[in-house]
């Protein structure tokens, strides 16, 4: 074997900024808008969520933004994080591809999540910020964000998607480990879920709800705000040193990519592995194919509108431009919950738009198969979300081995299953169910979408 | 900080051979003795049990055994591993002292049992055996089997303690995903299974009882072998890479350790790391006090009696001189599985005869509540077998604090604890306890060891 399994950076070696790919975009994105006028939104409409440090590079138009000395000692807890090449599941396919994947399992809450978490807490601490309030739905962001409050002082208050809440107690412990708050959502804390567990005291939830209880909260406070994990420029700004990692390590041994496939739920994922070679592409560096993975059963891309839609269900968020399946949406239980979300980053949109990437879906039973491949070969076992990416790897491997192809095939492993087991369980036992997109329920949510006058 | 946080060596430094701690003992270990006869063991009394090569490592003495190429190939999944330095924790102590942790928790299976178990299937694999039976308690030993099961092609049958077959799915789904059959313990599957339902069908098991099942379907079928996860030399053997390692990442910034801390359940964790640095220790290249930490309720060094005992409650393994607690003891239900053993491996006994180590124990409280502090600093949620090295660590640090003493203290943080989360949330909720030892338990176990004429 001439490549290493593992190719790993030094510590000396970790990128010191983020890459915002906004600044090489031959048109800027849409701006968001304010919710009652309509106008673009200004940095006032977010100061009650988010820290002014946030803002401005949600707003940013510079290439590069410095990562502060004391997010890149965190970072340094699991970073550079290693890529791996997939010999063994190279073997099993009998395909003539060379297969990579960045794995992003090896950080504290098991997942990429951290590495905006991490640099979200540290600006809310720099500006005198008490507490942080989120939504989770299976809990990865949200014990994302309870470790890096942990790290700097910060308190942390979750509302976690009911049906997530009741079902996987165990993520809620990871939360509590690290100091982190756990409400189930809808709660009897704000008045919006007070008013929906008055409809349905069984109410199951859904991360647009929980995403209006923790805004509520937090514009309350002056103390107190918000931290989104998914889906806003900086997010993705953040874990764009996933892909500006994996650009180093594929140098190193000499390769570029083909092909890059990257699951998509909120975006944050994908954009952090894609934006960095996106970059290299329209400079002219390399060509790869770069395509979304999405689930059929939630197929925001494939299926949504591009349209301003709210971030939320009880539309308190600025209206964004992307590709939307409604905020009223509220997806069949796919098992990758993490992939439930109605809207798409708007960013990533709009790359989608100038046809800069992409898109495909994958129902949920292919998925659970590839990452049976993958586990048994590579060992490690994949988080519901990134099977989607894994099996639209392990597709374009067996296409090369009909072709005869050696393409070169990168994909990000965004986080292990350990707390994901019961989903195998189901699969083990041939209980998984491809889940359809329910037209009726989409057509619903997309009535609800408002008009804009453009 | 001079340090960095995460000490990495590339995989071109991977060690190749295990190092043998037998060859550089003052005096050799005791012999195993055979069950019937008392005589000591030969290589046949083995042979039902172990494939040769694996027979020949357990009696050997030579110093240095080579890791099979196809072994490192599966080692380069997830080796060399981590050593950490703990600036974060030191820092939340407040302490002088330097602590170093070596990390086990990125093998696929989540600790160091995969160290032992893909040489083991490979050996086995080698010598035309088809499938391999073995025990397990909380399941990380049988998880690891699986795996290396799945990458060699054999079949893997696991006979898991009822308790906690019941108490803990999600372990067991993971065995299956990596291919592996599982039984709860007793199973109606063995004769001895069978009698032990009969006369209780809620039986909780124990780990001498799943040995037993184990073996008995081993034996019973010439392409059929037994696996242990621990105790035995040659398990301790494979385990020694983890301490080559350390010793190698510990030179790359020029520290020797002062005190080196393990958790010592079977052993193997501990040998691995101790055994390496032991070999210089005795070689005067350094001098580090080297201490055994086990728990208050299985104290089988500081409580137990060092005489000639079962491996398992049956009665069908070879008669090892170890410490025990009586093959027949059942330790408190403690949420540390892996230390739940009533015997020590024979090399750490001989060790600790010889006053080469030392040994404590501690309390499952303090050891969350150090696991607590760890979480929350390094970001790593430990299992709670590592607990017990991590808070004799923190004794440690704290203990600088008072003298003012910069000691290096080094620890194996050998397992994370992302399918033990339902301990976390007992002690979170203030429900944990700290189990006493049962004299009468001790008294009653002990009584049923062979008397062996010297």
């Amino acid at each position: 074997m001439s490549t290493p399994t593992k190719i790993n950076l030094d510590e000396s070696e970790i990128p010191t900024r983020w890459y915002n790919v906004v600044a090489d975009l031959p048109e800027p994105p849409p701006p968001p808008l304010h919710p009652g006028t309509h106008q673009p939104a200004t940095g006032d409409d977010f100061a009650a969520l988010f820290p002014k440090a946030l803002i401005e590079q949600e707003m940013s138009a510079e290439r590069y933004i410095d990562i502060p000395g004391d997010v890149l000692d965190v970072y340094r807890l699991w970073r550079p994080s290693p890529l791996f090449r997939a010999h063994r599941l190279e073997k099993l396919l009998d395909t003539p591809a060379r297969i990579y994947y960045k794995y992003e399992g090896v950080s504290p809450a098991g997942s990429h999540k951290p590495n905006t978490a991490v640099p979200q807490v540290w600006y809310n601490a720099q500006e005198g910020i008490r507490k942080l309030t989120t939504e989770t739905g299976a809990g990865q962001w949200g014990s994302s964000l309870a470790f890096a409050c942990a790290q700097f002082g910060l308190e942390c208050e979750i509302w976690q998607v009911a049906a997530s809440y009741r079902a996987k107690p165990y993520r809620r412990t990871m939360m509590e480990i690290w100091g982190g708050q756990v409400h189930p959502s809808p709660s009897d804390v704000t008045d919006y879920g007070k008013q929906l567990l008055a409809q349905d005291p069984d109410h199951p939830g859904s991360l647009g709800i929980a995403i209006s209880e923790a805004v509520a909260e937090a514009v309350e406070d002056p103390t107190i705000r918000y931290a989104l994990g998914s889906v806003l420029n900086h997010v993705l700004l953040h874990q764009t040193i996933i892909g500006e990692e994996a650009l180093l390590q594929l140098a190193k041994v000499d390769e570029t990519p083909d092909i890059l496939v990257g699951c998509t739920g909120g975006g944050s994922n994908f954009g952090g592995l894609a934006f960095p070679f996106l970059r290299e592409k329209l400079a002219g560096n390399m060509n790869p194919t770069i395509r979304c993975v999405e689930p059929a059963a939630c197929p925001t891309l494939t299926q949504g509108e591009y349209r301003y839609d709210f971030g939320d269900t009880a539309g308190l968020t600025p209206l964004m431009k992307m590709h939307t399946l409604g905020a009223s949406f509220i997806p069949e239980p796919i098992h990758a919950g993490g992939l439930r979300y109605h809207g798409m980053a708007p960013l990533v949109s709009h790359i989608y738009e100038l046809d800069l990437v992409e898109a495909i879906s994958i129902p949920q039973t292919e998925c659970f198969k590839g990452a049976l491949q993958f586990a048994r070969s590579e060992g490690i076992v994949p988080a519901p979300e990134p099977t989607h990416a894994i099996a639209a790897a392990i597709r374009e491997a067996l296409a090369c081995k009909q072709s005869g192809e050696e393409r070169v095939i990168l994909t990000a492993l965004c986080g292990h299953g350990h707390l994901d087991l019961a989903s195998y369980a189901t699969f083990l036992a041939g209980e998984m169910q491809d889940l359809e997109l329910s037209e009726t329920t989409l057509r619903e949510a997309m009535q609800n979408v408002p008009i804009i006058e453009s």
